[in-house]
């Protein structure tokens, strides 16, 4: 409908106030005719300040009342919206662009991070470090435009299987959390991921996953540099990384990206204390939780002394401040859609 | 209003029906009661070119249809939203930054840049080059919290004055283009900016100027560090640029905080040409606009010879591929909201 053009009648008022009244009415009966709230979630402590805080934060009346542009929440991806263990999955696929270009790297054949990456020597990749490893997925993800890269991330996803459910990994996204999401937005909020993952990896699902667009995925950055080819204006994937949006590195993405302090912050290790730390600091009522994976039948059990997803100075620190902590196992009644 | 708890009776869906048909009059009488669309653009060219292009992509009838989560238009700042002569109102506002902590650094009294720029003696400035201006602006513009930063823009934003206009910097946003940003908009686009300046800079009147908000400006970045200070989680400004969002890093900017390729783009220099190469190169029906200032009485009037905003690839570029060539003089009835 193309919105602009005059149109005026005398006896316009008065069916404009009926038509509105009837407006008022439907939308607020089909609003509440919604499923109820939170049904994946059982009763208990975690959903009931959940719907408090949002009720709080949202009705006008409420001396805790948020303008809706400043109802701003942050997810963290990893371990708060889908899985990461054994291994993160963007780690999965990268490690399998290594294998994939391998062929092309014929130098690779004497590298020491590469022959352990394969052989997938955990031991061997301990006693190297982080470095050349990571110097080896940067290299196996970059020289390609971001059209092309985008085309690798889709067809991995179609393809590659969750080693424990055997499942597409977007499969393995959380019931309960994808329920909390609607709800938020339902309620006025703007919903952001903010994930050290990359964005790259994160937008070709996260509207069909989550209802979050592109432009609201918040993530690590590789460099990329503007080039014409074949007097094509294209971008091209660098293999050195720009920017790292965990840690500390959260809450300096979210003051680049979306310039507002959060009212709400969603995580589940270390790597998310500071989007945490800085959500609750703000003035106002705030929502800062947990989950902590404590259902190793349903999912994965993991925290203090784990590799990935370590939740230990977050969670004490959740403890003092009476930050909501999720169990998984109690507060869930199922984590995926998939399962009965 | 909470969304979520049930209610329904047996007459409901009737009764709906009637609410859904008197809801979508009202809808659509209240839309097309709204002012004439762009009342400040005179009839021309340019004014037709876009009300075809945003009725071809709007009407779902169309051919040339685009899903609203696909109507992304892109808008450079400076000389294409506001003024940016005699020099670009942040490099004023910088400037006086340097003025302001000058007698915290005693050792700038013989540093030459300093002295060129308290003397505004440009053929030293000149003569020097960039770097040394750059590492002092940066000096002076850094060092505090973000909150402390902002605070100073909005002082300076409140205070300062234009030499020829003698009004607050915020009065030099053209009418036309606020007129075009909401009739975009209104018909179903997202409007982003997308900015050689910082973010910080455009953030705390964008909305209020172009109904864009902080989450919607895209711009150059300086690094900034998360700490804790007096226990408290602060970002700190630090002397170091962390990225340039103009030329060849707009389509970078782009590709980072949204993820799509416009459909739309505006600009007025070389600066902005890369921007709008790349929106002109995607598939289907595109807007491509450039603002040229030739309107000496009313702003400014600059081009090929300029230092700032200086407009030559991209005037050619914008004559061989047909893109809009924006006349301030001849297709605005007045720039500003202030003139008569």
């Amino acid at each position: 409908m193309q919105v602009g053009s005059r149109m005026r009648s005398p006896r316009d008022s008065g069916l404009r106030f009926l038509a509105w009244w009837a407006c008022t009415w439907w939308l607020a009966a089909a609003a509440s005719a919604q499923s109820p709230v939170l049904p994946s979630w059982n009763d208990g402590e975690a959903r009931t300040r959940i719907i408090e805080f949002v009720r709080a934060v949202s009705d006008p009346r409420s001396r805790d009342f948020v303008a809706p542009g400043e109802r701003i929440a942050v997810f963290d991806n990893d371990g708060t919206l889908w899985s990461e263990q054994p291994l993160y999955f963007q780690f999965v696929f990268m490690l399998d662009q290594v294998k994939a270009v391998a062929p092309k790297h014929p130098e690779w054949k004497d590298n020491p991070a590469f022959q352990a990456l394969v052989a997938h020597d955990m031991a061997a990749l301990e006693k190297l470090g982080h470095k050349p490893v990571i110097e080896l997925l940067a290299v196996a993800n970059s020289g390609m435009t971001v059209g092309e890269y985008d085309k690798t991330i889709r067809d991995w996803l179609a393809t590659a299987r969750h080693p424990k459910f055997k499942r597409p990994y977007t499969d393995l996204v959380y019931k309960p959390m994808q329920e909390l999401l609607a709800y938020l937005r339902a309620n006025g909020f703007r919903t952001f991921i903010v994930s050290g993952g990359s964005v790259e990896f994160m937008r070709p699902w996260a509207e069909a996953a989550y209802g979050i667009p592109p432009e609201q995925v918040v993530g690590s950055q590789m460099e990329v540099k503007f080039e014409m080819k074949d007097g094509e204006p294209v971008l091209t994937r660098e293999a050195k990384i720009a920017f790292v949006d965990d840690g500390p590195g959260k809450p300096v993405g979210i003051y680049r990206h979306i310039g507002k302090r959060p009212i709400a912050a969603f995580g589940n290790s270390d790597g998310d204390l500071q989007m945490l730390q800085v959500t609750a600091a703000g003035e106002g009522r705030r929502l800062v939780l947990i989950v902590h994976h404590d259902d190793a039948d349903r999912e994965f059990a993991y925290d203090r002394d784990s590799h990935i997803g370590k939740l230990d100075k977050a969670w004490d620190e959740a403890r003092a401040k009476k930050w909501i902590v999720v169990s998984m196992k109690r507060d869930w009644k199922k984590v995926f859609a998939f399962q009965e």
